[in-house]
């Protein structure tokens, strides 16, 4: 950290300034200058020291040079994480994870059903939502442990690993039990006493960013999971919150290759989520594609205006396959592949 | 809800997007126009049955007319609610709730000691902080059930209710029996679990708005609250994220009196972390109360730059004075009062 | 500026970096630290030159350590400009400058009769647009020079100095012919030349801020002007974009006691753009009043639901007076005054 | 539009919203439900109109059907319009369109040896500021009309169309002169009597997307444009301001394929202002281009930590090479090509 020193401060004022810096267990290395002072702060960086700084006398301005993260840091590990999520899939190498689904698992046919199409055109991957946030009170929030069978069942059948979200810390153990991958929501990415938890868990775990979440503020909320030492974290853009109106949220796309310079982690993109529009998910999976992304979240249905959650931003089963085939073009172009459509023997 | 259908839909169109919304349960009443086709869906509007119908061919667009929410609405209760926080001390009445103390809980000496010096300038209820939502997992995480025990002995000794935050299912509890209002922060509006759970908790809850809470989704998660059976719910206004750096949030001030139209439960401000920086705390508390918050709740510490947390936006002890004496004279020119500062005997 | 070194840079790395500094103009002032060196830069900061160095190699960070404006900072000058902005009105006094009066000028007649009102009301600046900003090309814009006659006649007939839009250089001299206080508008705060030219006006400006105007942009805006020569400027806060949804725009109250800390130059509040609602005007002229700023400027309308322009957020005349009792109370309570109504002969 | 008339409206109510319906000359066309009735308005929508129904008593919400802008819309002209730039290169067609060069002109020196670079790896048309809009008044704000001179020298010599910023109706003659395309930059997307000269003008305009802009105001902005008869008009997608501070801008990536669908007009990506960062600019060029991009704008400069503007975000001349190779082979995933880089005699 880097301390400023106001131009009008005494020598007696930087001192005071010092004193409180060794106070706090850190060195200073003061530098002074013709107009003003600056006194570097040796010791780990973080915003609540830069916060208690700033509200020193005569201290004009404190910059962090260190980043507040560590352990998902690409310093830390500079080559980058293959996350192994079961039955033989991975996330992070040469082929994309594409994980496919309905939103909410609406019964055990239903998940079956999408599970065998998704699977068909090439997911590696199923996703489905047995415990749903919801803004409203009054609107279907899952099936809870039931829509977990009917995903573990659609697992078994169709070979696919599976990813469910856990919304709390009481139900990690029967999330945990049925999922091959924990999926941490968007509005849970700073639910910190979940993040420890799964940390604890020894299954992988996708954590979404928040809408309004800052990449260093997702890296640090990964960095809760890698401390409590749980190294298989992948991290899920999925869309932030801005002004613009047009659709549900904002696809980032910048945060794909950015976060994958910051970090080891993989990443992986919903622009299901990320849109809100079923016409604009083909496109936006392309991009992220394009743009380094390691994976897919896709929200599929076999009749979207039947859905119990989500219906306006999921593809049909037939225009998820017209999307694999799209992404398999410019993953090629990428030196990425997808998942093969699997051949029914 | 309203739908309107594209113009070049056919009868047979139209019939069947009829037939979708009769299988939904609710009533259509079409409307034929010159250019278009509107029909009006009778029964409950949601977010997600707009959704499904956004998704049906030849809909043009859905547009809700009735709230999503409906307990929490002025429509509902047309009165003001007024929340008993305890020890004769209420939120939503002509004396403003003035809840004032540290971020964290740091020592038992530590909070007695603000609790007594908030208390003598004027507050009513006391905050403090044992669990302690953190960005980062290095840093200081708050004394847990220490904490409470701490903040239990400052509210005994100093006659005051006290206010502390709820991170988790697994301390509700814990925190239940030391609290007299269970805070919900920011980052956990919409941890839905968590608001079910306080919802079935016999304590009155504040529930703060979310980092990028839009106002209805604000109300629906209080809402949440009320559908357990807890009307004791107070909304608390601690700014919001948008793309101004100059300070830590942006305070909206706007949120205030339309929550208070919207709404009839009662409205805090936050001006400590609606702004970030002690010097701006003050004018905005001063704002708050002429727009018509029915309390303030305020970040004090005996030494902001040795704070453990938020040091940056707490008032000193004297500061704190200084703020309840403008704000006082403020309250007085809408017709409110602050509480006045206590007189040891 | 600052700019910090990468812990892996050799003694020969570093010497390019200062090479590249004593090449720009400024002096390198080097400290060699334990983890990593870093290199005072002598002479005025800019982003510019923040970019440039970013891009070198081994550079890690740059941090800015003055503030990029100079004219329109508090350092510059420390006591409070007070604008005279004609007929014995002035901006940053003691009492507040109150502009009232339509968003368009819509006839001579119309102009007359809500000028009239706000003035027996108590508004001592009329408002009216003759140029308006439109979003969309095919609604009214305004009656151009017309609307700038009948303005200059209803200021004649109240004796109240006029405010308008100026919206191109084309228009200036026209403009400025009539205005008392030339009005720049949200969409043309970084309209750098109409900036330059009115900053060689010899007339007044209010320079309002940019839907998604930073605080320290807005003031390099004014900058802009001050540098022309004109030092008679008026900061106008109107809102900003959010992701909000609920109002037009979010009335950023932070930013009134803000840039009344960072700079002289007095600050005025429209809550009539600010909110979009005219049930919260008069709630947020308050809070706005009570948080310092030296103004308010409001939209006012015979019958709102007749303005060809910004009609969901006029108030009628009456309303507007009830709004200046409101406000006069919470001004007496900081101690400033509104102007006091008109008495007729 | 539609009015969705409160529950307790009385019949004489209902009649007088139609009154005021008929009274702006639109038709109304009323519909008794069983809780609320609705009523159609035959007639254009606006927002202003809008607006004023929403003051009306009565009025619970006021819902606007159809679109604002006309002559920019598919519906309009269902097929994609092809843009030529002079020169023979078109911005629509299959080729991409990709406009590279400096962000300033430095000397003329400068700008040929960047256009020769740029030409020779494939670009096929030159991009350089004369004028530059700078937040500071204290920064290079480009070299005028010599800035132009020398543009149009390197145009000449390396047979490249050139686009250059106009940043004021003062400046129209001589940039028109010069420029074979006219770019409007971010800060004028709403500069209303910019956008009216420039649809008188005889070139070809480059329309760049504020920063707050949403995609309406944006459309908007270009229906100014071709409502004066230049129907010449190519979008720009440089990045949007939210509360992201990683990168300077985030790259709106949904807004590509949303604007394709609504509007016939080519998009353009600029992935240098877009994210500010020049390691994520192919990254993100590639992602625009898997998402359907019609051409790029790619700030390119010799030596970055040189250049007086926008160093940060600046290509090399060997990155930039490095750039077309990548986006050549996404371009061919999705059946588009870049040009050939330009092979010397």
């Amino acid at each position: 950290m880097i301390i400023v020193v106001s131009p009008e401060a005494t020598a007696e004022d930087v001192d005071r300034i010092v004193a409180r810096i060794q106070e706090s267990g850190r060195q200073a290395h003061l530098s002074v200058g013709t107009e003003r002072s600056i006194i570097g702060v040796i010791g780990p960086d973080s915003p609540e020291l830069q916060d208690m700084f700033e509200t020193l006398p005569h201290v004009e301005s404190v910059h962090r040079v260190t980043k507040p993260y560590r352990l998902v840091s690409r310093e830390f590990q500079p080559h980058s994480s293959v996350v192994p999520v079961g039955k033989g899939v991975t996330v992070g190498g040469a082929e994309l994870a594409v994980m496919a689904g309905p939103c909410s698992i609406e019964s055990e046919d239903h998940i079956i059903q999408t599970a065998l199409a998704v699977r068909d055109a090439g997911a590696n991957v199923l996703r489905g939502g047995a415990f749903k946030p919801r803004s409203s009170p009054y609107t279907f929030r899952g099936l809870g442990e039931a829509g977990l069978e009917y995903l573990a069942a659609a697992g078994r059948l169709t070979g696919l690993p599976v990813i469910t979200e856990l919304m709390s810390v009481r139900d990690i153990d029967v999330v945990a039990r049925t999922a091959d991958v924990i999926q941490i929501g968007a509005r849970n990415m700073q639910n910190f006493i979940l993040l420890d938890e799964v940390g604890k868990a020894k299954k992988p775990v996708m954590l979404k960013r928040a809408l309004s979440g800052q990449i260093e503020e997702w890296l640090l909320a990964a960095e809760y999971i890698l401390a409590q030492g749980n190294p298989h974290v992948i991290l899920c853009e999925r869309g932030i919150r801005t002004f613009e109106t047009a659709y549900r949220n904002t696809f980032d796309i910048n945060a794909i290759p950015l976060v994958k310079e910051l970090s080891h982690l993989p990443v992986v993109a919903d622009p299901s989520h990320g849109t809100g529009k079923w016409k604009l998910v083909t496109p936006v999976a392309m991009a992220a594609t394009a743009a380094g992304a390691d994976g897919l979240m896709i929200e599929v249905h076999p009749s979207p205006d039947h859905a119990l959650s989500d219906g306006a931003q999921s593809l049909t089963h037939e225009r998820f396959a017209e999307m694999m085939r799209a992404v398999s073009a410019v993953a090629a172009s990428v030196e990425r592949t997808v998942p093969q459509p699997f051949v029914r023997a």
